[in-house]
């Protein structure tokens, strides 16, 4: 039996994340459950989409990612299941696959529409994570093919991204997407977007708006405690942090900060 | 091995959750163990029993349950077991099993008192969740029977609990008994206290006090973004919602909250 | 395959925790997965020092205890995987085994260097728990031999513990160690080292700074609720407790205050 891992905007102060657990255990027993976190920004999508897109290279082949980000349950939304190189996400067609899909190879895309896979006659209204989502994510972990949760389609939603621009002098603008829970600011700059400007200007440096934050660095320990610095962080990307501090506190910045590289 | 659950007041920022986990795992190391909440408010039994009531449905026979909301820890309170459906609630006898008790048959209760399945000699005065209940919990998983754990016995705390009026005329009276996560407010109303008032008058109107919150709907989204609602929620009963926002904001209302539908 | 306990300054806002899983089960799939808390204090080697000490008598040998607290990543600091007692913790050498170093025999101090056990040619500046521990942990939980991570070291970062002082009178200083979720005060007065003092004064005070908060009790139920009281608590150090409230909100104090038995 596979990996299922629970992605939600649940909080952890309801029984709402183990109800989906006890589901999935119900169908298939020796599931390994990982919750990777329920702390979400209620209805956020994008944000989802970040924590999806960076936690599947850390997770094997076969594994079910269960995101539970719902807004429009209840209403005519769908709910798919996308294979990304030999993983499955389950979760409601807001969005929340749009990073790993602008990455990585989609295998197959099904809608979630066979209820003899859902709990009871009649799911509930407000919970399909617990009465649609975890039920199709136990009987694939049990075994069953994806192609048994429902019909094949090729209608998927994607969020607006924020893309990278690359100007005539080579240097490389984009825009801080996540902040996380260090205040380390991730930008949607990725290595290999970075490498030209790197290349035709070692030197370069990067620009919080008007903040120069000096030149691309390797670790944290190449600056002073509580001074700014960039470096590719652990998601391979082009991160803004403090040595010991939060750079979200440090620079008062949020998501959608303008990012300069020149 | 069984499923072993874990409902407790103890936050997530001390090592207690974590030690608990390791006797049962020390005792039945296949276990499947799962978290329903840590935030429980503490010493508040009567939330800790609106979980576990919940919960049940989510989790196969042969489930154990281990609440440890234990306020009276190393005073004369007792330890029950108590089976329901086939599941089992180990906790203090605080009232914790009141409403599965309400609503389930009790196959068996047990006075857990068999100091040969407890951790060491003498079990510390201030944390049983560890010393009494994990370990109890590991050897029912392990496939001891309820039978081993203590003598029978036929007292148990109940709590007091809120009851729905129906009236002559009949409309029903109930209050708001939870308020989730996302400020849904759950009331004690069910959904088949609510047949009689529907058969009769299907377009009844839910109240909140004073505030009218309109017929009875299916789902979210037959209301606008930020409007209030009343619906069958996910545990079968009335609740109170906002569309993609919070009601118990939206209604500045708590436990306790009187709701009418007439 | 074993049990692979995490205990970090992470948060639970983010990916992170569930990288370090995911990369453990890619290597070691049947292993037992166990979060002993993520919330600590950024940053707070010392605290986590104290976790980890707490932990251990819970869990079986042949546990895996990885202890990411981490403000030198990136750095030349040295990460070590140490065995007591038949369990391994892997941690940067930054002081997290202090006090289990203090309390437990150490059967085998190893450098993690061993690169073919890494994630990945190049470890990531910024995130050894995932490229670094967490592989090391899943081939120690697959079966590895310590031997395997590493060289031999005897280099190993101790804390400056505060230790009690026992004074001519019998009487005994020490001082609050550890704060917990219920505002209990965990002192550095293990059962031990009280037992002088109280073999000559069994009716010796326990006194928090210039307050007397009395003889030593043994359970909470021996005082009023909201009142304060002293007692062996859970980790078998003196506590300061309130019963039913929280003794840090009564007594104002945190981490560091002075505690005499006399």
């Amino acid at each position: 039996m596979a990996i299922v891992t629970f992605t939600t905007d649940f909080g952890q102060h309801d029984h709402y994340v183990a109800a989906m657990k006890g589901v999935v255990l119900q169908i298939a027993p020796k599931s390994s459950l990982i919750d990777v976190t329920h702390q979400i920004e209620r209805h956020n999508a994008l944000q989802a989409a970040f924590i999806i897109r960076q936690i599947l290279p850390s997770f094997p082949r076969g594994t079910i990612h269960v995101a539970v980000i719902d807004p429009g349950v209840g209403t005519s939304r769908r709910i798919v299941a996308a294979q990304y190189a030999g993983q499955i996400i389950i979760a409601p067609d807001n969005g929340i696959v749009s990073l790993v899909h602008r990455d990585a190879p989609l295998d197959a895309l099904r809608e979630v529409a066979n209820r003899r896979l859902f709990v009871g006659q009649q799911p509930s209204a407000t919970f399909h994570g617990r009465d649609v989502m975890a039920p199709v994510a136990g009987h694939l972990s049990r075994g069953a093919k994806l192609t048994d949760v429902g019909p094949a389609t090729d209608r998927l939603e994607i969020l607006d991204l924020p893309t990278p621009r690359r100007n005539p002098d080579r240097s490389i603008e984009g825009e801080v997407i996540y902040v996380d829970g260090f205040g380390n600011l991730v930008t949607n700059l990725g290595r290999e977007d970075l490498a030209q400007t790197f290349a035709a200007r070692p030197d370069a440096h990067v620009w919080l708006g008007d903040r120069d934050v000096g030149v691309l660095r390797q670790t944290y320990g190449q600056v002073e405690p509580d001074e700014a610095l960039a470096l590719i962080g652990s998601v391979d990307a082009l991160e803004i942090a403090v040595n010991r501090g939060s750079a979200a506190e440090h620079f008062e910045v949020d998501i959608g900060a303008a990012v300069v590289v020149r």
